[in-house]
């Protein structure tokens, strides 16, 4: 069997390789037949070699057709649908539809039309005059990005499709990919249909590349390596904190997206208002996607009260009468159960689940289990154990007060959600929690679970370490996200004709937002009279 | 002889100190009699705790009290002015006048000022608002910030009156600053205003502390500790690298700022036309500050031509008649004779200077080298050797394409400069060494030298590693350096009566920029009829 080329300057060219793999349907538990390549550093190389020269040659191209690609792109992604779906639904066991057909795909194509939105007209950048000094500045491309995508969208978040691709190429930067190993397939053919978007619209041959895998010495060397400028990594805590280290060693921005346990609080009042409301929306939330949403809400936290126990036991019966879904991969498989074993060891006591199988392949029953706000108060590192997938921890406070000292504890988390009493009836007890829960989130919700985040220019899908390696940026969310993938490059006394076309007196195209003498405004800048 | 006390939660208390040390007048090589405590752990650990206090209590203050602190901050510096010049100068021997009287106090006022405006007026924040989706974003303060000051500014960069402490501040975190040990009494001086400052506008009580100095270890553990949400630092690579360290291995932003050389470039045309007016601006650009200044050109770059010789014997010239400034300390006159023997060793040729003493106290004669372009492609690291102080390398270039060969070894740096003929007769080479200079540095300058930086809105005071930490941040210029210090925060479907007032439908106080819908405004936002 042939093994697949790999993208690098433009060309799928064969691959270099020290080894093969292969990627397995998690629901058949079987092999699928396409053979990938390892590369070894050799590809990697080359790949950075063609990835700078191609960051030379976009710092010169005009936004719009750097735009131009992002947007024909997700039109061949939209083309090409059905064969997507079928290949990101064998591979990963996400169902087609609504899942991937109705919500990821659209994500994702709409996501690179909103990026290309905002490269072409330039807000992004923060473009800054001050007109009495003629000092003007803006965030511009950084160089090349590597992106590790995850397992858990296969589409919207995959390395050569999602948020942070299409966040680093608008703002004018090459991408080397590495796809996530469980679904080169899917991978593949959206590079396919990249590769032929940047040719259609005369990109540099390498303004993106794919690499399917790299040792793990490789992609430490990669992200170290001068001629990468930044990294993105969406994954597993242990792996990412070791690029981390890489690329910290070398004073190189890396963008972390971590684990996340989200927890969410319950006030009484609210249990009292709408209790089966709240523990549909819990299950729903709690077992969409089989729980492999980075903010699946694996804590909840309750206090002790007459209402209570009910909620718990309605859930406990919601839990166990749901289907139980199809995991991503044996890896996925295997590390829920360590994670829910680590729970139950640090004193969580299993109200439902835990047991191997129960639906199609990789799978585990629907998971719930139980601790006291003592308990957690006795182990609280073990009881923020991540259990990714369809399990979550209920936490019962003794009071607020108690409740409140529970979430002192609480490490850096993408969301932090809060129900209550829908009349303003329970302010004191609201306030209480926020105040711990705020600092330590990037997200607040109000009566509203956290899964479902919306590309909004004002989302935050970010938060505080360890959810994240930097709590001012987000890695969802237009405009925003691109200035991940920027430097911010001041231009003093510096001639009209040789600033960007975004910084000049004249507003290009006029619809530019731009902070002159402190005033926002899409108009021109008076020329100087000196 | 007493030793002075520490500011810690809002008392000049007696440290806990491991030992105690003294400064030196570098004019007059003599030890000033003030003792100051090294303070112990048990210092440090008494700040944290308050400052983790303070930050809480910083969260629900009105952004107007901040400011209050601020203005009166600045009033009581601009009230003590001629004592803390005067004891400034006894300990930098920068200059009374026009230096530390007419600049950099007024600079230091100045910038509290300016970043009460900021504060006050909450757009730094970038407050975002998707009015559809019901989500909105804002920066919000990040928590304590541990602060440490250089030895170049004693008042426009100290930890605890500088651009730093003004940011931080004004994004609502409290300060940890540690003094440079070099002026301990101009930043008690310093303290004690802010002290009295805070006390005066009812800011917490731990708002700004101050210690005078830790061990390496306990710095170490101080920039680690999870009490501490950020840390900047300016000043030495070395010791600024090991706190990066320490910082990212638990996840924590670092602002650095560490060495830079400051590439000036300077084309045939310019020289041909202004030879005589561009050395004395090169000259006094060099030598103002003896050279101590962030931004000091240490590195200009010329290509072989019929002027160049000529223009190199007139920089030669004024080097050698002008007046040698005292150097900061005994700590960076040796610095700086190390700095320049490594150029030496590295090939560079002395023109004029590398010999000790010639001004008062401790000093060095003003130095210039010289090196080929070939000399420097041979060992491209070591000509970038920083010789803080009044030392510079001249290297000079075959042609224009060497000279952007030259140029692409360049680390990371704060500025770059072109000089180029004014009438357009350069833009090819102005484009190819534009081309190479740009990314390498965070401002870049035509025809003016890079030292005088502007507290502007647009200004970049930063660059790519090592020139400091991450290249998308400024520690100049208001309201950007504001956001260092702070974490992004979403509000998804949050109740009005919870959100901070600037996320809220009404625009408090009306002159708040915010991104609604993604058009900036002024305006209040439309209640929703939901």
């Amino acid at each position: 069997m042939q093994v697949h080329p790999v993208l690098i300057a433009g060309q799928w060219r064969e691959s270099a390789a020290q080894g093969t793999f292969q990627a397995e349907d998690p629901a058949e538990q079987r092999t699928i037949d396409d053979l990938y390549p390892m590369s070894s550093w050799a590809d990697a190389d080359a790949a950075l070699a063609a990835a700078a020269a191609a960051a030379d040659e976009m710092r010169l191209l005009e936004p719009a057709r750097i735009a131009a690609f992002l947007e024909a792109y997700a039109a061949r992604i939209e083309a090409r649908k059905s064969e997507l779906v079928e290949m990101a639904n064998r591979e990963t066991a996400l169902p087609k539809s609504p899942r991937l057909a109705d919500n990821e795909l659209p994500r994702t194509s709409n996501q690179l039309r909103l990026a290309a939105a905002a490269a072409r007209e330039g807000s992004w950048a923060l473009p800054t005059i001050d007109t009495n000094l003629d000092i003007r500045s803006l965030h511009a491309a950084i160089g090349p990005v590597c992106i590790f995508g995850p397992n858990n969208f296969p589409l919207a978040f995959n390395a050569i499709s999602g948020g942070d691709f299409a966040a680093a190429v608008a703002a004018g930067n090459p991408v080397i990919a590495l796809g996530h190993p469980c679904h080169p397939n899917t991978t593949r053919l959206l590079a396919e249909e990249a590769s032929a978007a940047a040719c259609q619209t005369g990109m540099p041959a390498a303004a993106v590349q794919l690499l399917y895998r790299l040792s793990y010495a490789d992609g430490e060397r990669l992200v170290a390596d001068p001629r990468i400028a930044a990294v993105a990594y969406t994954g597993g805590r242990a792996s990412g904190l070791k690029l981390k280290t890489c690329a910290d060693r070398v004073g190189k921005p890396i963008y972390l997206e971590l684990s996340s346990i989200n927890p969410v609080v319950i006030l009484p009042g609210a249990l009292a208002e709408r209790s089966a409301k709240i523990a549909d929306e819990f299950t729903t939330s709690c077992l969409s996607g089989t729980g492999q949403f980075c903010t699946n809400p694996g804590f909840l936290l309750l206090l002790r009260g007459p209402l209570t126990d009910a909620f718990i036991t309605a859930v406990v019966e919601r839990f166990r009468s749901a289907p139980v879904g199809t995991l991503l991969s044996r890896g996925v498989c295997e590390s829920l159960a360590r994670g829910v074993a680590s729970l139950r060891s640090a004193g969580a006591e299993l109200l439902v689940g835990d047991a191997d199988g129960g639906g199609r392949g990789y799978s585990r029953s629907n998971t719930l289990l139980r601790a006291t706000g003592d308990a957690f108060l006795r182990s609280p590192a073990d009881m923020q154990s991540e259990a990714f997938g369809n399990a979550s921890l209920i936490v019962v406070a003794d009071d607020i007060a108690q409740a409140a000292r529970v979430l002192r504890h609480f490490e850096g988390n993408l969301t932090g959600t809060i129900y209550s009493e829908s009349r303003g009836g329970e302010e004191t007890e609201y306030a209480a929690i926020a105040a711990q829960l705020r600092p330590r989130v990037g997200r607040l919700l109000d009566d509203k679970m956290p899964t479902g985040v919306a590309v909004s220019t004002a989302m935050n899908h970010g938060g505080p370490y360890p959810a994240t390696g930097h709590p001012g940026f987000t890695s969802v969310g237009i405009p925003a996200s691109l200035r991940r993938f920027s430097m911010l490059q001041c231009f003093d006394n510096v001639r009209q004709s040789r600033l960007p076309a975004a910084l000049r007196d004249r507003n290009p195209g006029g619809g530019t937002w731009r902070l002159v003498d402190g005033q926002w405004t899409t108009g021109d800048v008076k020329p100087r009279n000196s």
